[in-house]
Formats: structure tokens, C-alpha cells, sequence
């Protein structure tokens, strides 16, 4: 299909269209409603990473033609603009119109931003988009960026991630003393004040780390990741379900003059666009974890679980750490308050709803 | 912000403009990416009815905003068109552009369509999006509406529905016999082979039914929408989560020759407003139904649980009734085999995953 603007080009009308509008003081509403802006957006993921990084492209496409073409958006991967932890910054500087990252990465600038990212014992996918959305969490994100000029937009969950593949069964709390373990942020410090050793590595060194018995244990996402990576196969491991990040979730950032420069109907695109990306990367993952675990299991993979007073134990100490984390500055105690009301009434939900339900249908 | 047909007519250069167009074999492609489409959207509820009603308005004002007010839809509540039964028929044969409704009303022309809306002992919300987009679900649906020039979207969710109130508190499944409950569909049919006696009530007749006694149980949709009905200040009923509607799922549908004359980016705008809108729904109704059963609570309303062993008859009931529902058409059965195959795996992830961590955080 045509688009107006080659048919002006075509047609040798865009010369006497633009005199017309030079001459008249609404010029801008016509240069927004028939201009192309070209967006780059920066990630914190190698480019097309399975999951993270097929959420930023589905929508940039999701926008190219839900705008007719009018907003392009080219993706980067980490390091092709901006090493993946410096994409705050960027956007904050204008050096680029828009983000996909983690809010955890903005912990030492932000602390409070982790909020919005992953709390071990915390809220699920679905209970943090009910609280971002009419809980009020929204605004307290927005409240936090404001100052640096970005505007964050959800972008997208995991869902509950994995627990993570353990050298040894894992029967009492005794069992993490020293365990040296690859799990990066509050998720860390709750392990490291249960006696573990966190260690932090890059997800293109993990396997090898497994494989030569560097470290003992590792979690990196789900069955779906986890097995692209070929965990399953590095070692003999048990396979454990997860506590540190019930329903990590994920961030678009905007450079808010940038956004502001877009007409409302391209802002009004690129918000949805945002909302379906985001809700789209949950259900994608729900999927391909199925099918992930169903392969794994077909592999040998050994299951099991956590005894329940260990997870008391790392849930006394997730309360601890996430207590302090409150206590950092009135942002996050405000933003904590907001979080732990929402938390506990959708348990109170959960618990009659859809959980009860699924303890009902069994397996 | 002025547009550019509102340019157009102030400046006068929309009759030169209108010239030049009709010199051109491409002047559809200009009329397309500048005219204003207005569609009318028949629902099956009361308009603006809290949740169901809400959704089709979200849409179309998501729809306007993208477009730039180049798509205008207007909501119609069920009876001011069409009766709400006769949705489907409306869009196929082109009365309006669109519907938003239950596939289950369809039952008497496509039994089929119940897989898509509501099925006992099936797959909850977040599962039955992802065999729709990622298990082959939404393309079933498609090939089962296509002969009726029909296009279907997935138009949200309730989320997992209560189980009901009742007069008396169910402790076996004795307890059901004779009992006369309003509860509609394949959950009806269970009932009814438990010795139960399902019976038919409009949403508005449901509150008097309970008050005078007409009636021993109801179930209705869940606090959110219970508690706006006053369900629970009609007696002194005991309250109890759900089997019979996982994961209810409504839909848009589309005249398909509607849609085909919508440009390009009209089409992807009407596409991702309805994924939203599906997904909206569902945050909105947990997060409705979190505040809700929190003053039910407050209210004194009383919780109870089904025991585990009537449960367990209620399921071997609703295997019959789904499995006698996949036997009577070869659509039917293609459907449920591809929906079954996803519940098996979805519950077996869910096992290890988001369900072993609800367990774990405890309430």
C-alpha cells in the first residue's frame, strides 16, 4: 500500500504542500502527523537473546506498524552503543531515545528501583503487574526516574524463575555452609547470610564454571534459558524450584523529551505497544518453559525440593534483606509499604483462587 | 494537536488536493491512510457492566488514541442492537463490525467454541493464552469461526472464578444432591450428573433467587463481581473457590470483510488494542478481586473448602462431559486434543515452577 508520503514524492506535490504549510502557524501538527522519527532502543542483552531479547524487537515491529511506518525503532544489543549496564545513563543523556533493561542494574544509583525488578519471597508476574497497574506501583516507578528524565514502562516477566542446579541434594540449611553458588543480587545476600558463597559470573561463563566444578551450584532463569545454555548437560545436577525471583520483571525506559516530541497518537502506540510486549514475554516464556521442562525431563533431569523449614529459614533472612533495603531512603520505604500491602492481599486472593484451584486439579 | 484532514479543510487545499487524487490510479491508498473508519461493537453485557463491560470501552479508546482518531468504534450494550445471544450472528452476517461476548453462547451452532470460554477442571487464564498464541489454540479458533466469515480475538479474562455460595456447608458429595444451584454450561452438566440441579438465571434475577430461598447455591463470576451484586449480604451463605471456570476467556470477534478494508496499520492497531485489552482485563479483575475478598472478609463472610474426595468425583464427572463434548464433531475433537496436550504439559511446569513457589511463600 501506498503510504502519503511516497504519493506526495511521487506526484511532485510535496513541494507546494510544504509552501502551504510554511505559510501557516500550525505547521508542526502536520510535520508530527506525517514525519518519521527514528528511535534507537539500547538493551542489556546480547541482540536476539532468547526471551530478554526478542521482547524489544517484537516491539519495535509491533510499532512500525501499528504507526504506518511513521516510528522506526532500531535494537542494540549490550555493548553495541553502551556496555549493558551503562543504558540508564544513556537514556538519561539522550544518547539514545529508549531502553530494555533490569531495574536492579540502577541499584547503586536507585536502590529502591530492585523493587520493581525481582524481591526473593516476593510477588509473582502476574501480582506485580495487578500492583504496577491499580496498586499504585506505577507512579512510585515513574516517581523515581522522574528526576533523570526517563519514564519506565514494564516490559515484560519471566515468571518464576528456577531455584537452580545443585552438585548435591540439598536437605537442610546446613547444606548451603560454603556452597559456592552463582546468584547475583538480593537473591546473593539472603544465600550469603544462610552460609553460602554467592558468586557472580556473566551468563557465557556459566557453563563452563559448572563443568569444571568451579562452582557448586548456578541459577540462571528457567527451564527454557537453562537448557539453551545447556546446564542440563554441563554436570549430574539437581534441578530445584526458585524463591529469589518469584516474577522478575523487566523495563522499557523512554528519554522523556523524546517522547514528549512524538505526537499523541505515536506516544499512545508506543505505550501499548510496551503493555503488550510485556504481557506477551510472560505468556512467551510460560510456553517455552513447558516445553523446555518436558525436554529436560526427557533428558534425565533430576527434580526435586527444598525441605520446607529451609525455606522458612531463607525466607527469615529475604525478610531481613529486603527490610534494609527499605530502610535506605524514603523512596524506598514508601515504595516497600506500597509492595508488602499489595503482596499480601493477593496471597490472601491466591490462596481462594487460582491456587486453590490448581492444588484441586492436581497434576 | 490539529490533524491533517482538519488542515486540509481549514486551508482549503483539500478540493486541490482531492484533484490531483483523482488523476491517480493509487488515490485508494491516500483515501485509506485519511479516512475515518466508524465500526459499531455489539457486547453481550450491560454496558459498562463492571469488568466485561469495561474491556470493549478500553478497546476502543486504545483504538482511537493509536489511530489518531482514524478508527472510531462505538460500544453497544446487549438488547440495544441485538440481543446478547445474538452477537455472533450480527458480526457474521455484517449488522456490525465487531462483537465482544463468551464463545459458550455458541454452543447450539459450534459446540466446539466451548473450548475456547470456559472449561472444568482446564487450563487457567495465563495457560490458555499460551496455548492460544504459543500451543496452536488461536489458529483452531480461526479455522472454527472462518466459515462464518468470523475473525476471533481473545478478549480477556476473569481469572480463576469462585466456586459459589451456598445455603449449607458441603462436606461430600451427598451434600450436592438435590441441591438446585444457578450455574450455567459444562459446569451445570457436572453438577447435574453429581444429582445437583442446575438452573438457568439471568445475572439480574440471581440476588432475589438467594434472598427468598428459590435457590440453595449460585456461582457468579468472583468477588469483584459478586460483591457488586450483593451476593453476600442476600443470606448467610458459605463462600468457596472454584472447578467449573479456571480460567474464563471471553472474545472479540471481527467481520472479516470489515476488517480486510481496514489499511495495514489499522489492522495491526485493532490486533494489539484487543491483546491488550485481553490482558488488561485479567490484572484488572485480580486486582479487583483482591480489594473485594478483603471486605467480604471484613464483611464476616465465611470461607470454606471443598473436601479433597468430592473434588475428585466432581472431576471424573467433568471428564465424561468434556470427553462426550470432544466426541461430537471432528472439530471438536481436534480441539480438545490440542488443549488437553497443553494442560498436561502447563500443569506439570506449573508444578515446579509458579505453584511450588505460591506453596512455599505460603499466604
Amino acid at each position: 500500500m501506498m503510504k502519503k508520503r511516497q504519493f506526495l514524492k511521487r506526484f511532485g506535490v510535496g513541494s507546494l504542500f510544504a509552501t502551504l504549510v510554511t505559510l501557516s502557524v500550525s505547521a508542526p501538527s502536520l510535520a508530527d502527523s506525517d514525519q518519521t522519527y527514528r528511535w534507537s532502543l539500547l538493551t542489556s542483552w546480547p541482540k536476539n537473546f532468547p526471551g530478554l531479547g526478542v521482547a524489544p524487537e517484537n516491539f519495535a515491529k509491533m510499532v512500525d506498524d501499528m504507526s504506518g511506518g511513521r516510528l522506526k525503532i532500531r535494537v542494540f544489543g549490550a555493548g553495541e552503543v553502551v556496555p549493558g549496564f551503562e543504558v540508564f545513563d544513556a537514556i538519561s543523556n539522550g544518547t539514545a531515545e529508549m531502553g530494555h533493561s533490569g531495574s536492579y542494574y540502577w541499584k547503586g544509583k536507585l536502590p529502591a528501583a530492585q523493587f520493581f525488578a525481582a524481591i526473593p519471597f516476593g510477588m509473582t508476574a502476574s501480582e506485580t503487574n495487578g500492583w504496577l497497574q491499580y496498586g499504585g506501583g506505577m507512579a512510585l516507578w515513574e516517581e523515581l526516574y522522574r528526576p533523570h528524565g526517563v519514564v519506565p514502562l514494564a516490559a515484560g516477566s519471566t515468571g518464576t524463575q528456577m531455584g537452580g542446579w545443585f552438585n548435591k541434594e540439598i536437605n537442610s540449611i546446613e547444606d548451603l555452609e560454603g556452597l559456592k553458588m552463582r546468584i547475583p543480587g538480593l537473591g546473593g545476600e539472603v544465600l550469603s547470610r544462610a552460609g553460602g558463597v554467592p558468586v557472580s559470573l556473566p551468563g557465557g561463563e556459566i557453563f563452563t564454571a559448572l563443568q569444571t566444578g568451579a562452582i557448586d551450584a548456578v541459577e540462571w532463569v528457567g527451564p527454557y534459558n537453562d537448557r539453551a545454555f545447556g546446564l542440563n548437560t554441563a554436570a549430574q545436577y539437581y534441578y530445584y524450584p526458585g524463591w529469589h525471583e518469584p516474577g522478575s520483571m523487566f523495563e522499557f525506559i523512554v528519554n522523556e523529551e523524546a517522547f514528549q516530541t512524538l505526537p499523541e497518537d505515536l506516544q499512545a502506540i508506543v505505550r501499548q505497544a510496551a503493555k503488550t510486549a510485556s504481557y506477551d514475554m510472560l505468556v512467551e516464556y510460560d510456553a517455552r518453559n513447558i516445553e523446555a521442562l518436558n525436554q529436560l525431563q526427557e533428558s534425565g533431569v533430576e527434580l526435586r525440593r527444598f525441605p520446607e523449614d529451609l525455606l522458612q529459614k531463607l525466607q527469615g533472612y529475604a525478610d531481613e534483606v529486603v527490610q534494609e533495603l527499605a530502610e535506605q531512603d524514603p523512596m524506598a520505604t514508601r515504595i516497600y509499604e506500597s509492595y508488602r500491602a499489595y503482596q499480601q492481599g493477593a496471597a490472601a486472593y491466591n490462596h481462594v483462587a487460582e491456587q486453590a484451584y490448581i492444588e484441586t486439579r492436581g497434576q
